[in-house]
């Protein structure tokens, strides 16, 4: 997959290069490339940004550098720009479902922005707006990495043998059960028991159990878009009787 | 406000001193540190993770870098720990409303784990569990900088003069209205006249019906929460006409 940012801020996309993003690269599977839009201003002063019309606070991000640092981007990859995104507050909410439709793409390319906005023309180069959430940041260099890293997550072969992006939250609609390692008493704390006996079918209840558990006292809304098995319902009584009880005490 | 990070990629924080925050730093309304546990930890490869108890794949932090880190983190700020925010996708969601609640805390202390989780029992120093989205990162790190970084504009003094964090969206449950700056015309595509001649009342009202306009096709569930003025339920009167003539068309 080809990555493409366009930043004035190319230093803080490192950290990406840290992680298993970084593995990925070095492997080969992902080429990342960070285009200081900056170095495409055409005015003297290389600003890339200038005042409000109509009056106000703040200072938006000029189309010209942006679209010329595009331009160069095409150039770079065959006429091909990418799918080209935008983080923005007004966009469509980024989850587990969007990260994995991106990482089908051959070729990602990323508008992070800084100060107060865009200049609205810059939307004409963009294929697709991105919210992280109802709140708002500094820049978009966290919110592109942000992004970045949950989708190439979903590419084959960057999460290595011990990984799986299979066993995370979501991946079957349920957050992950409480987990535990060694060692099995840490000042007093117990592992509890079940884990530690090696009966695998009383552990697989167990995590399933504790799944739903989990799910159901943290994020209902989840259970309600998934249907379940048996199983899954019976245990799913237990809970909530078991809830009932512990909120009576 | 103090701010403590416990990770074992310290350098993956860099890109907050280069922002708005490495400005407030600076100037010395944030004193932030990053502790890397793995200077904690007591056994003699200084592994911080071993495997998941009951069997599967991964690997899990285990508690005791993480308990003494935190013990140190203590020691250095007079017995606080501060509010201590593990980022987990099981954790309340963040927004606005959130980042505007941590902002009001002397300090803040972050859990920022890597690899496939945590052993269970780190969850006994934590105050509050963040989600910053139903998807998964391959670490905490990015998320806490997410959190810090939308935290922190709501300090005083933190953003400049020039910006203001009673502008963005959400402040007043709407989206931002679309935004120009120069040049009026750029390769053919012009800034909307009335932004251009100076009328100041006839500005503040387009800008405030094209906030409601984009609220309203992108963010139906904003205008729900929110009560509104006789001009404002004109213009959602007005604009409902017009999009229902533009989507006939």
């Amino acid at each position: 997959m080809k990555i493409d940012v366009l930043s004035i801020f190319p230093d803080m996309f490192d950290p990406l290069r840290q992680s298993m993003i970084g593995k990925a690269i070095e492997k080969g599977l992902i080429d990342f490339k960070v285009t200081d839009f900056r170095e495409f201003t055409t005015n003297k002063q290389r600003h890339v940004d200038d005042v409000v019309y109509g009056g106000g606070a703040g200072m938006l991000l000029i189309p010209q550098p942006i679209f010329d640092a595009m331009e160069e981007v095409k150039k770079e990859n065959n006429g091909d720009k990418g799918h080209v995104i935008l983080v923005d507050p007004a966009g469509r909410k980024f989850d587990h479902h969007v990260a994995k439709k991106l990482s089908t793409y051959n070729h990602l390319t990323f508008i992070s922005g800084h100060y107060e906005g865009y200049d609205n023309r810059i939307r004409n180069l963009v294929d697709e707006e991105i919210s992280l959430g109802d709140y708002v940041l500094t820049g978009g260099e966290l919110a592109s990495m942000v992004i970045i890293d949950a989708t190439v997550r979903f590419l084959d072969n960057v999460l290595g043998n011990s990984e799986s992006a299979a066993d995370d939250s979501f991946q079957n609609g349920l957050l992950e059960e409480p987990q535990y390692t060694r060692p099995a008493n840490f000042r007093g704390m117990q592992v509890p028991e079940v884990l530690t006996n090696g009966d695998h079918e009383k552990i697989r209840k167990w995590r399933l159990k504790e799944s739903l558990r989990k799910t159901f006292l943290r994020r209902p809304d989840l259970l309600e878009k998934r249907s379940f098995n048996k199983e899954e319902l019976d245990f799913l009584d237990d809970i909530k009787y078991e809830e009932s009880l512990d909120s009576d005490q």
